[in-house]
């Protein structure tokens, strides 16, 4: 299980010693989650949210796992990675001083074939409320929080929360004013089937337009991109997490989607 | 791979509510750890040492498994738990800035049968500084933090560091004057093969003459109180952590060992 991040983390090197104290790390880790449930002959179920988004049902199986995946690999190799290029990083996931506050999904509903069935067991939840203290006085002493989901209860029930929809939670109480995201595919695209068509440059106020055409995790990353722009955000920089330097290439134009107000 | 840490996690949350801001937690993780890769298959190396001591082949392999169990699962559960119980505690690594700068052994030498063999791909190492002002920042917040193994080396080499080898690092530059330690017997034992001699008090100074008859773990947990009461430890409390309320039955004089100055 071989991680290379380390395109990705000499920009965020670069790019935290120019702006100290003032960028958060927030990462994924379902490609790892995913390869080690299989190792380890656990059967992830695929589910069908009542809105037809495809997601995982996270009982406690499958939350063992990600925290393992998470919160022990990816999170900590990341965090390796950027102390040996110098960054003073802080590997946490949202259950550390409650970063991520969350609230259970008391039950969900999924699609299994034509019907709708009530999912009791599921361990997903949503962010309340971000623990700003904590984050603010890391970043007052220099350091990176480098995050990552699971986020926690009041009644430290560890829940999966969709790390879109926590980083918009962010946003307003820490006063986010630029978003870095980056994902496997080239930017927004016009047409989702031709991965030659990424929109350059865009205004929040037309993310709208792009709802309609976009699927699965992109148009996900519009609602959250949306409601992170009525937060406070005013720059929104989109692009794909697999070239080479993909930050530095975002950042001076030459690939992906840049979304202003 | 359940966990159950609550009778621990409630007696450190007593602790903590009388205690806030002067108490930080280690914990180890080898069940898990040696559990987890047993299910993923990856065969753990056993070694001995030049002077005896066995342990596991800190490889690639092993160090993945390691930041899975430890600072995955068994650190994020521990947190949670404690949280359940109403404690702000932050769960941490040794890798995150660099609690535990480490420094890797540039090579192991190790008994295979009457051989001593030289082995070059082993990533443990020896904790050389403590990062005291993240720890200091953490309790002076208020939170609890609850620390693990892996250490990490200045190049970013993430690193297998003795818990107790760590923790005797700690005392001195944090001031650490009580240490409670738990484990899987009742105590410093008189004679290692009667579970019914614990030793209920004895002087530092004493530690010594039990050297001899100490064997494994429980050598390395003498050599390591030691040194704890050379850096300025005053009292050490040493027990069973499998009974009910362990803290609560150290302190309290009814179970384990207690060593004074």
């Amino acid at each position: 299980m071989d991680l290379d991040h380390s395109a990705i983390c000499k920009d965020i090197a670069g790019l935290w010693r120019r702006n100290k104290g003032k960028i958060i790390v927030v990462h994924g880790a379902s490609k790892y989650r995913n390869h080690l449930a299989e190792k380890l002959k656990i059967r992830v179920k695929k589910i069908t949210s009542a809105s037809g988004v495809e997601s995982y049902l996270s009982d406690h199986e499958f939350m063992d796992v990600f925290l393992m995946a998470y919160a022990g690999l990816v999170n900590k190799k990341i965090t390796a990675e950027l102390i040996s290029q110098g960054v003073d990083a802080v590997g946490l996931s949202g259950i550390d001083g409650k970063i991520w506050l969350a609230e259970r999904k008391k039950f969900i509903y999924a699609r299994v074939g034509k019907k709708l069935k009530l999912i009791k067991n599921d361990l997903s939840g949503k962010v309340i409320r971000v623990n700003t203290g904590l984050l603010k006085t890391l970043l007052k002493e220099g350091y990176l929080p480098v995050l990552c989901s699971p986020a926690v209860s009041g009644k430290g029930e560890i829940l999966n929360v969709d790390n879109d929809a926590a980083v918009a939670e962010m946003i307003e109480p820490l006063g986010v004013k630029t978003l870095i995201s980056l994902f496997s595919a080239p930017g927004f695209l016009q047409d989702p089937d031709d991965q030659a068509s990424v929109i350059r440059k865009m205004k929040a106020a037309d993310l709208e337009d792009f709802l309609p055409s976009a699927r699965g995790t992109m148009k996900k990353k519009i609602i959250f991109a949306q409601k992170a722009f009525e937060k406070g955000l005013q720059k929104a920089y989109l692009g794909d997490g697999r070239i080479y330097r993909p930050i530095t290439s975002l950042l001076d134009g030459s690939s992906g989607t840049y979304i202003s107000l």
